[in-house]
C-alpha cells in the first residue's frame, strides 16, 4: 500500500504548486496529478456542476490506485469536499483546511484577508475553517473574490503592469482593513505572490503575512500518511550513501497537453516525465465498442 | 419550415451580441440561443475539444427543431466549421465569414487588424478568409490574440481602468502597425467596444474603423433566409396596424443560469422570457432510464 501513489487534482495548473510542495515534503512519494484543462476554469460555475466535474475527477484518480486524495483547489475544496469524502472511501485532504488553521496561528491582530475565487467566497467555507480553528480568539475576516487572477496566471502574465494593476483593483480595500495575514484562498495565487506581497505591504511596520497553503497542505500530508501507516519510506542500506527509491510524478490533463506541457515545466522548474491526455467522463460516441 | 427557430450558440454569452443583432435585423424570426456555460471558455482548448463540444452544441440545436444554424463565437468557427457543416445537414452561417468580408469592404489603406483568442489567431482562418474576400487586392493583415478580454467581459470589467490597461497593452503594437481597420474576432469583444475605440485611436486623422461581425452576421442571416425561402414574414392583415407575430428568443446555458440571466439581461437590454439549464453530452450516470 504504501508505495501507491498520492492523488493530487486540480481544474488545471493551479494544483501544481500543491505538487511541488508535496514532491519538496516528501520526495520518496509517488504522485499522480489530474488537471481537467478540459473544463477549466470552475471558479464561476455552480456547486452542481463543480461536484459532478470533481466526482469525475476522483473516480480517475481511483481507478488509478492512489492511496489517498489532495484536492488542490480551493474551489473544489469549497464546493464538493463533503460529497468526495462521502463518495470515496480514500483518506482525503483539501487545500481548504490546512491554509486555514495557518492563517489562525500566524496571525497576531486576528484580522485576517482572504483572497479567493467567487465560488469559494459565496461559499463561506474560509471564514467558517479559520473560526473554528481559531476556536475562542476572536478574528475579524475580510474576504474579496479576485476573479482575474486565475485568467492572469494561465496566461502567464505574473509580474506585469497589469498584474499589478489588477492586484491594486482587488487588494486596496484589504489594505485598508490593516490586515496582519493574507490566505491565498486559490492555488493559482501563489504564482502571483510577489506582485500580492508588494500590493498588501505592510500593516504597523510589519510586513502582512501571506498563507501559502500548498506547503501547510504539504505538511499535513505527511501527517495523514504517517497516521494511517502509508508513508514511502526511504530504502536505505548500508552500502549506498542515497536511498535508491525517490519518488516519480505522473501528469494526466483532459486536454491540451502542450499548453499544459509549458506552464507545468516553469511553475514545477523541472522537465515533466509522463504527461498523457485522457478522456474522464462518459460519453458513449468515444467509448471502445 | 419558415417558423422554425434559427439555432444561436456560443461557448458562452459572447454570442448574446450576435443574437441581438439578428434580432433587430429579423424581429418576426423565433430564436433559440445555446451558451455552453459549463465549459466556457474555449479560446484556449484544443481543437479536437473544441470540435467536439461544437458538435455537441449543434446536435443540442438540431434536435430543438432549429432551420438553420449560426455559430455566434469566432473560435468554433475557426476550428469546427468543417466538422459541423460535414456533420449536419441544415443551412449554416459562421460570424467568421460575414466579418472578414465586412472587414475587406471597409478597408481604405488595406492595413487591417484582427484581435481574436489565441486559438482562432493560431488557426489562421480570418487571415484566410480576409484574402479570399479582398481577391486580388493586396492587404496586409496583422493579428493579436488578447486572451484576458474574455475573462473581462465575463467579470463585466468593460470601462474599467484594468480594461483599459489591458487593451493598450494588447492595442499598441496594432496602433502602431498604423492600420484603418479592426476586425473585432471574438464575439465577446464588442462589449469591449469604447475602450478598444479609445485605445485605437485613429489613423492619419481618420478614426480606425471597428468591423462587429454581429451586425454583418445578422445582414447574411437574412439572405441566407432568404435564398433558402426560410424567412418568417410578418403576417399583415387590414384590421391590425401592427404585424402579429413578433419573434421569441428561448435561452439555454448548460451550468450557472442565474450569472447567465445577470449578464444577458445587461447585454441585450431586455429580460429573459425562458432561461432553462440542460444537459447536453452524453453521461450515462445522467441519464434518465
Amino acid at each position: 500500500m504504501s508505495s501507491l501513489p498520492i492523488g493530487i487534482f486540480d481544474s488545471g495548473v493551479g494544483g501544481l504548486t500543491v505538487l511541488r510542495a508535496v514532491r519538496k515534503r516528501l520526495p520518496h512519494e509517488n504522485v499522480i496529478y489530474l488537471g481537467d484543462t478540459a473544463r477549466v476554469p470552475y471558479g464561476m460555475k455552480s456547486r452542481g456542476t463543480i461536484e459532478r466535474y470533481a466526482v469525475e475527477d476522483a473516480s480517475f484518480l481511483a481507478r488509478k490506485g492512489v492511496k489517498m486524495l489532495v484536492i488542490a483547489c480551493n474551489t473544489i475544496s469549497a464546493m464538493a469536499r463533503e460529497r468526495l469524502k462521502a463518495e470515496f472511501d480514500l483518506p482525503l485532504l483539501s487545500v481548504l483546511g490546512p491554509g486555514s488553521r495557518m492563517a489562525a496561528r500566524v496571525t497576531r491582530s486576528g484580522r485576517i484577508g482572504v483572497i479567493a475565487t467567487e465560488a469559494t467566497v459565496e461559499s463561506g467555507a474560509y471564514e467558517r475553517a479559520i473560526r473554528e480553528a481559531s476556536r475562542d480568539r476572536k478574528v475579524e475576516i475580510f474576504s474579496r473574490a479576485c476573479p482575474l487572477f486565475v485568467p492572469l496566471v494561465e496566461e502567464g502574465e505574473t509580474d506585469s503592469q497589469i498584474a499589478r494593476l489588477v492586484a491594486e483593483q482587488y487588494l486596496a480595500p484589504l489594505r485598508e482593513m490593516l490586515i496582519d495575514t493574507l490566505v491565498l484562498g486559490c492555488t493559482h495565487y501563489p504564482l502571483l505572490k510577489s506582485v500580492i506581497k508588494s500590493t498588501i505591504g505592510a500593516t504597523d511596520g510589519e510586513s502582512v503575512a501571506l498563507v501559502d497553503s500548498a506547503e501547510a497542505t504539504a505538511e499535513e500530508t505527511a501527517q495523514l500518511l504517517e497516521r494511517h501507516g502509508l508513508l514511502n519510506h526511504p530504502l536505505e542500506t548500508a552500502e549506498l550513501a542515497e536511498p535508491t527509491n525517490a519518488g516519480a510524478s505522473r501528469f494526466y490533463v483532459t486536454d491540451a497537453a502542450g499548453r499544459f506541457h509549458r506552464i507545468a515545466e516553469r511553475i514545477l522548474e523541472e522537465p515533466l516525465d509522463h504527461l498523457e491526455a485522457v478522456e474522464i467522463w462518459g460519453n458513449d460516441k468515444l467509448k471502445p465498442e
